[in-house]
């Protein structure tokens, strides 16, 4: 098993590799990596070079997905899954994703040629963030068996369908059946940078999710009249800018005295937008989060109603709408007790977090007991060139992936579901 | 003088009138009228035919102002203005501006061929509303001589100056110094659709204006770090919407403390202005507006402070600038007065009032006594073809314009002016 030291210098080099596969880029000068686009192909090529050379068997699935299985000991054996996705947003970082494939690599290395009780699948996966076709997810789904008919017919900007980008990339919608998740696999573990700055603010290089907020979108109209901001007498408006701020407020305060919720007003447009005009109509979002979906559906509904007083009291009518409205994801328990020790193993401390943003972890849960391991992401800063990573702690990620490894190898309750399998 | 049957027939003619005048427009199928454009010529061309025909002498001085003197009983006496603007906004109504001028003309001619012991003199201004070249107040400011050089150079979208368009219009800039009030001017008094819905809202015709209110306008941007709306919790936000929406309640409770504040917030922005993104900067504007100079800087210091300490309790930054700072104007009492007690003498209930938008009655009470009588506007409903009078409410104003003009004959202290004139 790899040394300290050693893992110092896979981590670098794990670095190395994210910051060399962000230079296949379909924009000159930054990163942007969408769905099956002719950078993927490089990327593919890249890191399909480093798998083989572990001695792992590489392909790509009919959803662009590319999976490389580094066999057990036993060719009858089940396999554990390790990946992310190598899809970036536009002006992208260079570790969203492409780290958790990288690391996996990097553990297959780690492990020198052993062979352990079960095959561990590298997933690469084709598209997770919705930049090209509006919905994320499309790389997992398929594993998960729901890559269906409507999703295929899913067009981009240029009228390109999700099927056509399949075809023009060489691959055979036919076959997108065969890259659902076979019977025998085990888990789903992925690691991740936080996107935010939970960890950093705590002092802690690594964290456990146990899991994936729900989230509710919805939009707002405030509904007033636009009068002239001299002749108007404040006791005559019906100002639809003012109702929204005390909503806001309320959106503020409702967040604050729930713990772990996030709310947040992100859009906020009034109209006519003149300086001396009251608006006679404001248009606001939420985005509500939490890991309790009660939360969530609690909150949001005590945010409606609120927002319908507010209207009602100021002589204002209130349009709303949902536009998201996206169910919280249990990772399993016992994964995520094994990862915290694993983290502790390796002389970190655990943080037990909820993930605020959605992940492919979340999309294989519904198939396979699922967890995630976060990296502290300096400045919480993510989606942006200046993401980035500590070496130490992907140094530590790595270690304590070999353990968890191990762990799995040896914990027998693990080994009975390998007997069932 | 007028019998009230006369004045509800005059009043349909001034109605029918006002809307003839809105047919002159640069637009098709809607009235848009602005400084010296085609159709202020047409309506240049209509009131001259009305106002000769009661005998007055008419011009369009150099700053594009139409103006017809209807002679006094002796050659020497001095002239009392009655007039408004005759410019209009894109998508106008008929009778902003266009009303005080036309009710001006029905004056003279239910004067029925009477001379007074003042001449009157019916302006018309050429530019009140701004539209043009994004400063308002060009005709007034003639007549006060303050059209000056830098004013004369200021251009439109279409780098067309003052000066220019006077030049095209058939006018001799030279001569703008010829425009400014004569010594001998008594008064002026301006007839103007209140624009504001405060004497509807009491029942009331007419309301006098006894002050101008001055108008604070200022941009603040708030400025605090765009972040993940999932993976950052509440407690490490710097969010600028909240802050803005905490500081847009805090000037509407101003407002509310302050009996005749107006403060209105009409543009709000949020960068980056993504649903699921906390916003990391937000620009509001504030229009503040009241009678009293000490009241508008009181209060507009009190929100720059709460919007500085709003912004340091959040960890974000504050930047602010003035747009406009604009001192009130006090009307004559002498003549408010007067106006007053000529509203109860045709059996109406005078409102006095602060008018919270600028008149050029503004600009002209830096040179001579001034006043304004507001007719009720239904719905509070201005700059909108949806624009409306009462008939009642017209020939009511010119029955209580006939009453001021009888009073400000006979009455001595006038009388004195005009022996020192």
């Amino acid at each position: 098993m790899s040394t300290p030291g050693n893992a110092k210098i896979r981590a670098e080099e794990i670095v190395a590799r994210c910051k060399r596969l962000a230079s296949f880029s379909e924009d000159p000068g930054s990163t942007r990596r969408t769905f099956l686009s002719p950078p993927m192909r490089d990327c593919h090529q890249e890191i399909t070079k480093w798998l083989t050379a572990v001695g792992a068997d590489v392909t790509v699935d009919a959803a662009g997905n590319l999976r490389g299985l580094y066999a057990a000991a036993q060719s009858t054996a089940p396999r554990l899954l390790l990946g992310s996705h190598l899809d970036t947003v536009p002006n992208a970082g260079a570790y969203d994703g492409v780290l958790g494939v990288v690391v996996a690599v990097a553990l297959l290395e780690a492990l020198e040629g052993r062979r352990l009780p079960f095959g561990i699948e590298v997933v690469g996966f084709s598209e997770e963030e919705g930049v090209r076709f509006g919905t994320p997810f499309i790389g997992s789904r398929a594993l998960a068996g729901r890559l269906d008919e409507e999703l295929l017919n899913r067009q981009d900007a240029n009228g390109i369908s999700i099927r056509a980008a399949i075809e023009s990339f060489g691959l055979n919608p036919a076959e997108i059946l065969r890259a659902a998740l076979r019977d025998d696999t085990l888990a789903y573990l992925e690691f991740h940078i936080e996107q935010g700055p939970v960890l950093e603010s705590l002092g802690r290089r690594l964290g456990v999710v146990e899991a994936i907020v729900g989230q509710t979108r919805m939009e707002f109209v405030f509904l007033g009249h636009a009068n002239h901001a001299g002749t108007t007498p404040m006791h005559l408006r019906h100002d639809a800018i003012a109702a929204a701020a005390d909503w806001i407020v309320a959106v503020e305060r409702a967040a604050h005295s729930h713990p772990g919720l996030v709310a947040t007003v992100g859009q906020i447009e009034a109209k006519p937008g003149a300086i001396n005009v009251i608006p006679g109509e404001a248009r606001v979002t939420l985005d509500l989060r939490h890991k309790s979906d009660d939360v969530c559906t609690g909150v949001t509904e005590l945010l409606v109603r609120l927002a319908e007083e507010i209207a009602g009291r100021r002589g204002l009518s209130l349009r709303r709408s949902v536009l998201l409205s996206q169910r919280a994801v249990a990772m399993d328990p016992f994964l995520v007790d094994q990862i915290e020790e694993a983290i502790r193993s390796v002389g970190c401390e655990p943080h037990r977090m909820v993930s605020g943003a959605g992940h492919d972890a979340m999309i294989l849960a519904e198939k396979v007991p699922a967890a995630m391991i976060f990296l502290r992401t300096p400045g919480g800063i993510s989606h942006d060139p200046a993401e980035s990573v500590e070496i130490e702690d992907v140094a530590k990620a790595l270690e304590c992936g070999l353990h968890l490894l191990d762990q799995l190898a040896s914990f027998s309750e693990l080994q009975k579901r390998m007997c069932r399998a």
